[in-house]
């Protein structure tokens, strides 16, 4: 089946496109009435990222109100430690936790290992179900959080202000960290293997929490881990390239280092001006964001002058992909979705001319 | 009064020193058993603060434990929302939080002129009496919340995760929200002028949430009117230039502007290296910080570790004042503090030589 709007991947791999593709990080999510009716369809969280039906159906809700031109598999990021026996579970208004964290070196070499297709098949029987539903309209981004990421959640037990205990567990336990970090590395291979496998065309590596590091410590905690990854993914399928996108929120200071990464794109979060980026790591990666959740609440007219500025900011050529810095948030007026994304397709053509 | 020892205050002004002078965020604070006694003697958090004898004793506390070559004075960042009628109060394990908020264009109208020496004696009788106590043993420190950082808390009510209110006023209202950053910058101005005539010696901005913002909306809303009041602060008491040190956290992209800022040195998160941050500004300003904060739940070795590492990516030279990249938090092990400053006087020496 060939794919009908392959901007996406286009825009990814540097090659020319008509117009600057869009998607933006949750767009499966709670801002959207029908995703609320879905969810609460679903009883909880966690059910809709564990029913393959369910999960498919809010992937698609987006695509059905909005012009996007990638679609990224519904799932949390926390479904490989929940598979390794964690306990993961939501508390209404509150973040994810864990029944069972880890605190000791031997809770690091008791983590059990894990086999994707297996132990996390309903991701990859929405992964399957979705790519069947695209029908070709567009390409499905899979995705899975970094090894660090997945690191802190699991010391924690959940999320954090400061990351107390996951840096703690860090500086005085350094070989436990790195052999959890490598636990977590091959398993996120596998993940993001059994998703290419099953139909993902593009995945992206969240590593939300790289950017609380020093410049030392986010290489060889975090970057080091995201590198291997890649080095060892699946990177043609359906006889394409299937490229990656590295984010690192807060990563602004190290780009270079995550543009020799190995990933075919960066992205940014919003404290970076998008051109000062393009500048600084030349025509080596592609760069995707990076316009500020928080100016879609403002006016779609304000919305449309902020999509012009970061469109100007990263100027003629190739290479950019067009998303938040961020992911949207619950509390924001869908119609300002619709500014967003017809602004970046009506306002960027010039820029491949 | 001569001052006993100066090293802070040379350092900042990149003079030479013999040690790298070193003092550290919230260095009063509830990682001390004897600040924890003051503080429920006080009976809360804003007695505390509005007690001059008590903000002198908590003061003061720390530099009996650790060879600091600084005071700061203890005070909460919002005492001018407060005297401005915003109601701030405490409610216990949570931050602070104001009873009256600003979300429209007549709000900001109407927020009152403050006069600092008398709306805000109670800070200005703290920072005399530290100062007599001091006795010349080391400067006093005073300090002020950025206009940004105060506008954030006063629009928001409190803290915030996103802080998706105070960004929803400034992409709808930017002339109000000009206009409270104005007003703002007018009583930070002279409180700090206040301060400074009741005898400190030295005075650090934090502008905490700088980082949330765009390069240009950072530039515009923050940077600017840090920029102004600077640039009418008194600079000189009892025969000496009285320093700026400009904290933005997260602030590590901007470092190039906030050195063009007029301030004398530059604070730093623990995100950047200190030695890319003073190849990037050259021989402007000073540096100060950036040990994470995290470190300090380490070994004593690892502590020590750390500092040397941070020594060494300063290098020979003047210019350098250590501290930590952000507050140190409540957890930590008093001994440890001592293996932090302990560090930085006995490693130093070598790059003053």
């Amino acid at each position: 089946m060939s794919l009908k709007n392959d901007r996406f991947l286009k825009a990814l791999m540097r090659e020319a496109v008509d117009v600057t593709p869009v998607w933006m990080m949750r767009q499966a999510g709670r801002y959207l009435p029908e995703y609320r009716a879905t969810r609460k369809q679903a009883g909880n969280f966690l059910n809709l990222c564990q029913s393959p039906e369910l999960a498919c159906e809010v992937t698609l809700q987006p695509l059905r109100r909005y012009a996007f031109d990638a679609a990224i598999l519904f799932s949390d990021i926390l479904t490989i430690p929940d598979a390794m026996g964690r306990g993961l579970y939501f508390e209404e208004g509150e973040g994810p936790r864990f029944k069972k964290v880890i605190r000791t070196a031997e809770d690091v070499e008791q983590l059990p290992e894990i086999k994707a297709a297996e132990d996390l098949s309903y991701v990859m029987d929405a992964v399957s179900l979705i790519r069947k539903e695209l029908n070709g309209s567009v390409p499905l981004i899979g995705f899975s959080g970094s090894p660090w990421t997945l690191a802190t959640y699991m010391i924690e037990g959940g999320g954090s202000k400061d990351f107390r205990i996951a840096k703690e567990f860090m500086y005085n336990n350094p070989e436990a960290m790195h052999l959890l970090l490598d636990k977590l590395a091959a398993a996120v291979t596998d993940y993001l293997n059994s998703q290419i496998k099953a139909g993902a065309q593009a995945i992206q590596i969240f590593d939300t929490w790289g950017g609380i590091l020093t410049t030392s410590h986010y290489r060889s905690y975090s970057l080091a881990y995201m590198q291997k990854i890649i080095s060892n993914l699946i990177r043609e399928a359906d006889g394409r390239v299937v490229p990656v996108i590295l984010f690192t929120k807060n990563g602004g200071l190290w780009l270079e280092s995550i543009a020799e990464s190995g990933t075919n794109a960066v992205g940014l979060d919003w404290t970076i001006e998008i051109g000062q980026a393009r500048e600084r790591i030349g025509n080596s990666c592609a760069l995707q964001g990076n316009m500020d959740p928080s100016i879609l609440y403002a006016s779609p007219a304000a919305i449309r002058d902020e999509v012009g500025n970061i469109l100007e900011s990263y100027g003629a050529g190739n290479g950019h992909v067009f998303n938040l810095g961020h992911g949207i948030t619950p509390q924001v007026n869908p119609d300002h979705v619709s500014a967003f994304v017809d602004a970046v397709h009506e306002l960027s053509p010039q820029y491949h001319a």
